[in-house]
């Protein structure tokens, strides 16, 4: 199995992009990605769109063939297809574009994630959304995603201690960072008060525990790592590329605190980097709910189960603390456009890797691992991602 | 790069399953193929899951994890993701199984393919389809998929003299096959006559010139060449997987009688496998519409261009004919359920080269071709079968 590496990255600005299509979306960030590779289109010999629900969304399946179409990949007929994992589509679409390189039966591959969110009103996107919880035993009885993410964080305050004041933190960070990155969705910073005043989703989950709805696209360039250096001077190693899934619903479960597909990811993940959690520089964690990131940061090993609040508190999971935490703004304010949030996570350790992050630059960054999750925590996707 | 082989295969019946889900097809078909290959889930590494639209004909998307669990393969938390690629999502899951297995990242992989269709009124379903071409360049004006096809029909008929009779004969074979698989969605014979008489959908094409809305699933189980004789006494190799796109929208094309998708990706395959179309013993060939499928065998190389119709007029095409094709009725006869065709094409040749195929059997098969089309012949997707 060869490595693979990482020669160019680019996404769009996330936010409402009323202005711009599904396709201006994926191209821009396509291309984006070419032209930080330095290559062209005709150089790339496959392509895997990681994208949710552009059926639903705005009634546009194929998108693997009409992604590789527009952005200009159709002279050379590549394979292209998309791959859907929910919210972990675009960290799944890199798990696959990994294999594809890794096999050796392709070397140039293009990684693409993207959604179009914005069209539809609020109450038919989270109908979509539910759509990645089981249909008929979950969301057919009612619930939605921040019901269920709900469910988790009250069972977790019980179990823990935890207060919505330290909850409150997490998105308090991520504002902190988004107001950093010129490309987050949401670029103001807000208070611990501000969470707790916010409008209620569900109980205990206010609007400001949630990450926005979102438009954007993210895209990767992959190369065998050991021709990387013939394109960029700062490639990116993946060490590890590591998807695990566990019981789609809640009810399944023997426990709401935990989530065993993100301890199994995270386990096989440094197994296969040879790492531990104390080697890595910086994070980014799905935090598509608060409660989301904080047993996402405990079961990765970063914190004690029941004290990831603690890191907050003690202000270590700011870019410039000891354990940097979505530096990009995360989900919640850099946005969660859903099929491209894994690719985007991905582009943001890049960009900090090589020194290309700007006002939130984590600094003597060399190691860093994305954590993008699908359903309710169900799919968890790992990827470590080191300079070479 | 390992070679890769079949070690088990399985599916439903085809058809209007009103009694049964998305999720129950999905299982009957995985459970099948592990039962085939003498294997128990947890021997499975990941999973790659074929469907298209299972998010607008169900409200499902997530649909790898929903698989995974339901098929009882979250004790071991394995990665399973969906590939999309229209209707040609089985082969593009296959495409990534065997790159899963090739890369050695994943030893034993289960490859399946599903879709629920019968459960939504026919205009709905014609416009979830239409999602296969350009929604904002195509769908918007009008175009449905038979109006694609239609119009490749009518070009081609004028560019070569083939009738409307001729045409006829490819459904006529497909009914013939498909009275012989017990698992086919329509199991009687019919007559050029009953093509000709039968509704017109679009000019020149008939209902009988369509392939059906069928639900149904299918799954094969893929292991490293090397150890598959560990498993079965009659591994199928696949010599040879390869993926090819071209422009979605038929506008954009030079030619509307050619498929270069399906060109490219044939060439590539028999490189691939080292063979020639005269090496082929039997053929599955995506006859989404007739003309799909002339245009199809043509392009790979079976006929001169504009004379695929003769294999059919001397009878070359039936089961006990030089070449055998689509030996299982093909989408016209066995069915269309379309994230499920690619795979059940793989599953058709599968059996046909262990000899296990019945009333239809094959004589002295030994190497067996699959082509699967998504969109308007955008992607098409090439496999070559072979016994090791």
């Amino acid at each position: 199995m060869r490595d693979v590496a990482i020669i160019g990255a680019g996404e769009t600005k996330y936010g409402e992009h009323w202005d711009k299509s599904l396709r201006d979306l994926a191209v821009e960030a396509g291309l984006k990605a070419l032209e930080d590779a330095g290559i062209y289109a005709e150089d790339i010999q496959a392509m895997f769109g990681g994208n949710m629900s552009a059926g639903s969304f705005v009634g546009q399946d194929h998108v693997g063939a009409l992604m590789a179409d527009f952005a200009g990949l159709t002279e050379t007929m590549i394979p292209a297809m998309r791959i859907e994992s929910a919210c972990a589509s675009g960290a799944a679409a890199l798990h696959a574009g990994y294999m594809a390189v890794a096999s050796g039966l392709y070397d140039i591959v293009l990684v693409g994630g993207v959604e179009k969110m914005t069209d539809l009103p609020g109450d038919m996107v989270t109908d979509i959304l539910a759509g990645a919880a089981d249909r008929e035993w979950e969301v057919f009885f009612g619930a939605t995603f921040p019901a269920l993410g709900a469910m988790m964080a009250r069972r977790y305050m019980y179990e823990f201690g935890m207060t919505r004041e330290q909850m409150a933190l997490f998105p308090v960070i991520a504002h902190k960072h988004g107001a950093l990155n010129p490309d987050a969705h949401f670029q103001r910073e807000i208070t611990v008060d501000t969470v707790l005043n916010s409008a209620m989703v569900a109980d205990p989950l206010t609007i400001m525990n949630c990450s926005p709805v979102s438009d954007g696209a993210a895209a990767v360039v992959l190369a065998p790592a050991e021709i990387a250096r013939k394109y960029t001077d700062s490639p990116i190693k993946i060490s590890a590329s590591t998807f695990a899934n566990e019981y789609i619903s809640l009810h399944s479960r023997e426990s709401l605190v935990r989530s065993v597909s993100t301890i199994e990811a995270g386990k096989k993940a440094y197994r296969m980097a040879k790492k531990e959690p104390k080697d890595i520089d910086l994070v980014e964690i799905h935090d598509a709910f608060s409660i989301i990131a904080i047993i996402g940061l405990e079961d990765l090993g970063f914190a004690k189960k029941g004290e990831a609040h603690k890191l907050a508190e003690e202000g270590q999971l700011y870019y410039d603390g000891d354990l940097p935490y979505n530096p990009s703004g995360g989900l919640k304010a850099k946005g969660h456009p859903v099929g491209a949030t894994g690719v985007g996570q991905v582009v943001e350790i890049v960009k900090q890797l090589r020194n290309e992050a700007g006002k939130r630059q984590v600094e003597d960054a060399k190691v860093g691992l994305t954590h993008n999750v699908g359903g309710i925590m169900t799919s968890s996707i790992i990827h470590i991602l080191e300079v070479m």
